[in-house]
């Protein structure tokens, strides 16, 4: 669980339902025809923009913002540890039943490869193919948040010109002038509430996801590389951590590293 | 039939209409003058922006937004598993029949370059030239929308501007305020509509179509070159499956390629 | 003569004038003062931002968007047939005197250079540069439009921002908020269809113009270094075609071509 | 301290306040929902888009918008004259108790890395990917107060929208329209001063610190160079002169400079 | 004296001058509290953002927005053949007594340089290390002015805000509304004209005047390197013509160029 995504959501959440409801009351905010045309458009929009395979696979990635299974690096230097010590028991081939028990597939053919004693370059190709394919598919999904978060103000702005053209076209009672501008006004509220609120926000937390799955792809490729030279424990270690940037490198705690 | 513009478009279509409609009638939003301005205006920009021949060359494009004549990877893969039986069973010659009933000028091309026996370089550098001038092509038609999506929002507002200062020129019944207000605002509504249902959504569209294109032609060419070198079919099966995108590549059933 | 840009801005034209005149009269629209400001202002923008030259240089360039010298690609193919004629019947020598009747310097400076037997590398060279200060002076160009075409909207801001001021500030009569709100958009109005209706679209039309010239220029430098080969005419005209855009290729009949 | 970073917060902060007082006075502008919704808004924002340890790391980089810990050009080069003078007395192992001296990690890396006698190739590689590690974290803060600066005023105007609709719909007095609308329009006003307050100048003054280390980190590692080559004290000054950027040199005085 | 930096500002004064007083009396467009909010948070902004030296290094640089001490190419030219012809009498030492003359630093180190018979190398690298640093800081001024030109209408919505809210919450006497809107708007009308009149075009200027003194450079440092090679006065002449761009050439009369 991603707790800085659902505590940020919830605090956004929290923020405009305590402005609507300590304002007077929460009711005229809720509007059927007004969401309607507001998420109507921008759904349009999607789908007209995108294959549909590329809106599916969209809600897959947007998974990641909630749930996340990436390790953390202290962990991946665990991990490696541990491979590499069956390692120096076992010769590269005892990986093999390893590969089979993970469930991360980067992992899962990384230790394949290496078990399977292919070369350097091998691995590494092998590898780094995956790490593309994995970035193609987070930039994909980031970019259909972008064009949501570009077609829902847009949609809010038409919304509103719509309700503004039918308010004053039928403007008999001055007093009407009011709630019927309120109206017109809380498309362009829905379509800013949901591009500053999820789009723009989610679009930035798949980027920030994709910066960190990155590096752990990376320190696992520099550890499949260290496990094939099969280096001491201390070496492999070093190694890994060069690829840990600097901000993290304080949580992996360097005594524990030096004890191993 | 690309169903997913189609549906976009009727989406969008019937959100604005409901909204004008359950919000009164749809009567005050259709205004000659008001369309005269926002469309002739945006036509200007173009004629002015672009030579004749890229106006024209952008509507056949457009075409590919709602029809697409281009095969999936499974059916690539499918053509190309047919295409390497013919040449084990009666050498590349055996090619150029079928060269002549393809309708797809890059497929065709391909087959005559690879049935008269010419080398890896001329086959490729033949293609790529032929890829590169179907990807002019779509970035000249994207372009077009593009301009047009900027220039839609600008003449509507131009439209607005000259109704405001009609209305308030003239303005001895102050009852009448309000249905000025409303036919100035339709251009307006007007630029925004054609830009954020149209123009941009289908300028996504042609990018989408841009890519997908791009993968069918880099896996042709593949199989072209794969053809050439007379591999196995399995062989060529597994060139060519590298090329799907991993998205994508799940609808190639394993089971199908292995049984091949 | 260039219709496409004439019919655009006849178009956009007659749009503005009869949304001005059925909408009541076209009067009101013309003030003195707010032209000043709107047209002083980006002027006095232009001036400080360019050198005097190149605001000269400019205008000499937007020429170019209403009449254009460039020959049509099926012309150039036409004329390099009829000079291989003239090296297949005199040798290059018999260039020279064709060199003197051309208007065009690039024509004229690669068929010197041809005629005197420069090499490939030095035609090459010359005419690479000629194509380049060429490009210089169209960018150049465009930029000035482009400065213009976002000046003129904000100077249309500034002036409406003046008369509202003026406007509020000797608020006596209630009745002349209507009029004096009308003159005060009126700059804005005028900023908007400068930039709408000429500045963007004709920096639009500069780019067209020099993607076209462009290719001219490659068509006819290939045709020198064919011309220096001594190539068959066949062989020379299947070179030049290569370098036509597909676009406008099938306007080059390939009959005719190959009659020749 | 940085006096500039300092003395600019103040001249906005006292522009703003004697701006609200003399106007009347400052009590309107304080509105407890107000600022609720406009900072809340942007912290749901932060916490969405940005992992904790980066927002922590933002916080921390931001410190050195108002104390610099760097010394100037002229100070370093005082520093390595002094370093210069130790090695030529007791070569380069002296410098490992001045090494242990320093608190700045990059300075006390470079002597320990020159004081061991490593070669140029192993200190300029650590050196650079100490550098590349502080420009890293610089720009993830700079990043940070760029996201804030484009989600506070967006929130503002999220919440001027629920403000507007709540005062619309509301509408029994219109004695009250003013005040409603004096609430809604404040969180425009705390989104708006913010960003342009806090946020942007901010991010920018990141920008001009990194700037300016960058500078000092470059004549540091062209020192530790040079002392490991054992110039004399003239030429290790020249070489580190030649880093400084031209428009801080007169700073150092070159007399003093040749007296050494 | 650029005439033309201050025929634009003059005309925009004119023009702003002329509308304000035309329209009414210039009186209510001079309001101290709005000046000194527009202008005191674009100063802090600046504050901020830059350290101290370059803020004071951009104003150095805005002046050449007005004065310009460069040469015209034709006059490089003339100067170059003047300097030629000292060498064809003394030899290259003769440059000596005249490089003392010169007020230009990058006129001077070239003259020094080769008068002191450094190669091909040492001057290239010491002239391109003298023309980097000015284009940094004309960058670095460029930078500014654009900082300036997007903080002051930032800083004009703010003033506008606080105005608003003032007269919206003390809102007794409707007819102060008039007044009071008036007002509140002087600071946005204050920061686009700032913007508009004095910031983007004088960025402009400076970016015009950093191509031409890149020109007037390129074109000395190929004359001091033809000096070098002492060559006959004609093809020194011909080698920097090639540098000068073809919208000045004609400036250059080629006939005294022959004739000399």
């Amino acid at each position: 669980m991603d707790i800085a995504t659902i505590l940020g959501l919830l605090t956004g959440l929290i923020m405009v339902g305590s402005a609507m409801w300590f304002g007077g009351d929460a009711l005229p905010f809720i509007h059927g025809p007004s969401l309607l045309i507001t998420f109507g458009g921008t759904l349009a929009a999607v789908l007209i923009h995108f294959p549909a395979y590329r809106v599916r696979n969209a809600f897959a990635v947007a998974r990641i913002c909630f749930v996340s299974s990436l390790p953390e690096p202290p962990e991946v230097l665990e991990q490696f540890r541990h491979f590499a010590l069956i390692v120096r028991r076992g010769g590269l081939l005892a990986l093999e039943p390893i590969a089979e028990q993970q469930s991360d597939p980067f992992l899962k053919t990384g230790l394949e490869l290496t078990a399977s004693g292919c070369d350097r370059e091998t691995v590494t190709a092998a590898l780094h193919r995956e790490k593309h394919a994995i970035a193609i598919r987070h930039a994909s999904g980031r970019q259909l948040f972008e064009v949501m978060a570009s077609a829902a103000p847009a949609w809010g702005m038409i919304g509103t010109l719509i309700g503004l053209t039918q308010m004053l076209s039928h403007l008999d009672d001055p007093k009407q002038i009011g709630s019927g501008l309120a109206v017109a006004l809380l498309t362009t509220l829905y379509g800013a509430l949901f591009a500053h609120l999820f789009c723009i926000p989610l679009a930035g937390k798949l980027e920030s996801r994709h910066l960190e799955e990155a590096t752990i792809r990376d320190i696992m490729l520099e550890g499949f590389l260290a496990l094939q030279e099969e280096q001491s424990l201390g070496m492999i270690e070093e190694r890994l951590r060069a690829w840990i940037p600097p901000q993290q490198r304080n949580e992996v705690s360097p005594d524990r590293t030096k004890a191993a």
